[in-house]
């Protein structure tokens, strides 16, 4: 059996807003201790991963299971979802579907049928970073919408004093830097400079949930993939993205 | 003459919102008592019928006169209406013309052209219903938006502990069961099981309208229209819906 | 050099907003009494002119210089704009580059590629109009987008009494009448009855930037030319506008 009662419907909705940007669908390894999926997006360049503990929910009961979801019609389902409404997510094995229910003053019960996937063999692979920067989400994502006016792809620097996400259109270039000691930073440390390009719109998606108040978790090095840690309504986030190529 | 004065266009602009998006065209009959129409859709699948009285009007002065107006005219001048602007409906007989004016700071009048239509004879008729629920607008209007997300039909049961809204797609479903003592329900008198189904759309145009604190009165049968009535801006409507034939 | 501060980033952003629409680019004259700009738009059927003195900045520093802008990424850059962030206009003459900042917590810098364009040798013509009408600017924005319902062009009627908008479609037609001692009429000076037709889309997106509080300054007479004047943000915009030739 699986059932899991969360305070706010809407704020779980960032969550696979988010998820359902980079993923088509997604197969939750569910246990006792909490919820966990990961997966590559469709075109093999990001690396999502979530992990919901069990702490999270106000109630939870779950035995060993995996639900195969498609994300379109979560995410369908849970763009109904309403300020106040109260989630329940509960797992009907006789009928083989996955019930989302939202309630308030009444109960609404959507029933999603489950797919036939298996949990993925793919897991955020453990690399040590020699850089990390912690950023408020927002003034990060803007920077990111900042930067898509003129390119497709961004520049992430990193030094001891200061982060530094950069575009470089035809024409026209931007520049958002974030000082040490700018309020915009939470941590900085720095043991080797570096300076990589990702693409743009991936990382946009990564953050699409993110809102002022929440704080983001950057890993960076050279040629390495950026990680970038997150939690939203006390699900954890990690996502990873392969360099950029520079031609 | 026919001249009518209402406290709020914005909040009669909900009526014709409502109402354009059934009807292209209604025919107003006008006399001293009020304003009443009626008229099917043009596939003659439901039936749309208002009722305006006097005492909806701050000031109000007629003799019998028929008004033929084009809706999506009379919607584009009222969506041009402002949170304060008073509203004043005037028949110019010699130009031939329904004066629409929005009075503010200033005076803004958009003059219609009459359109040659006869009053319907078309007219709610007087069924008996064993079931009849009183339901909070937004409630019911949520519900079917929910039901939206799986099919293009919903069913509506009812018995004597609940009042349900039910939509099956081909993977997922979805259910909203509304008991006799939840708070969405007003009252609930159902003196025969019923389980109709209707289409969707339609029933989602006949709520447009219809905002918190509003309150739907829908009467149920087996294998009878579905009938809703409800009140906005002091106007008295009436929708009729044939249920769908289950193949 | 050139070097201008400006409080309010979001308030500029009102004034790009409007002459972008007109304007693909502009050459903007800088000299050390502020910014002055004017050209005609595409179709040769308006003129644009605006004036930033430069009292209009918080700090300013300027040589003369002549500054082209793609007027289309100006947008796109201003459009990023925060309620409360700062702006600062910087011309980096070694990189042939306009240097717009946004300051706030954070500092994020766009720079545009300037165009090779010399000044317009196109000024607004020194006329003398017997007619001037200072209107609110939300009264006569709103008046304009009522007669977009129902027509292309909008007739612009004064006598000693009232300001009028009139427009007229093959059926419907609407008149907003401004009476002198009217709420939204600042003063009207008429010496002389004027009615003149004007293309609805030019006006329309001459006032585009004006919200409620602004005040615009309208010249008019007979056969000529209706020029609009206001200012936002403490740039002093002036516009004109050819007659339209009635068939």
């Amino acid at each position: 059996m699986f059932r899991g009662v969360m305070e706010s419907a809407k704020e779980f909705k960032k969550v696979v807003d988010t998820v359902s940007t980079l993923l088509d669908e997604i197969c939750f390894e569910v246990d006792e201790e909490g919820i966990k999926a990961s997966a590559m997006d469709p075109s093999h360049v990001a690396l999502v991963s979530l992990e919901i503990p069990r702490l999270a929910f106000e109630e939870y009961e779950a035995d060993s299971h995996e639900i195969g979801i498609d994300l379109e019609a979560f995410k369908k389902v849970m763009n109904r979802a309403k300020s106040k409404d109260k989630l329940i997510l509960e797992l009907d094995e006789e009928k083989n579907k996955l019930n989302i229910i939202f309630e308030n003053t009444g109960k609404r019960k959507f029933s999603l049928a489950l797919l036939d996937l298996s949990a993925s063999s793919v897991k955020v692979p453990d690399i040590e970073y020699p850089n990390v920067i912690m950023i408020k989400g927002d003034a990060f994502k803007e920077a990111l919408k900042d930067a898509d006016l003129f390119s497709d792809y961004v520049i992430l620097k990193a030094d001891e004093d200061k982060f530094v996400v950069h575009a470089k259109g035809d024409l026209n270039d931007f520049n958002a830097e974030f000082e040490k000691d700018s309020s915009a930073i939470i941590s900085l440390e720095v043991k080797e400079e570096t300076k990589s390009a990702f693409n743009l719109d991936y990382l946009m998606d990564m953050v699409k949930g993110v809102s002022s108040g929440d704080i983001i978790k950057i890993y960076l090095g050279n040629d390495m993939p950026v990680k970038l840690e997150y939690s939203l309504a006390g699900v954890n986030l990690t996502f990873l993205l392969a360099p950029r190529i520079e031609g």
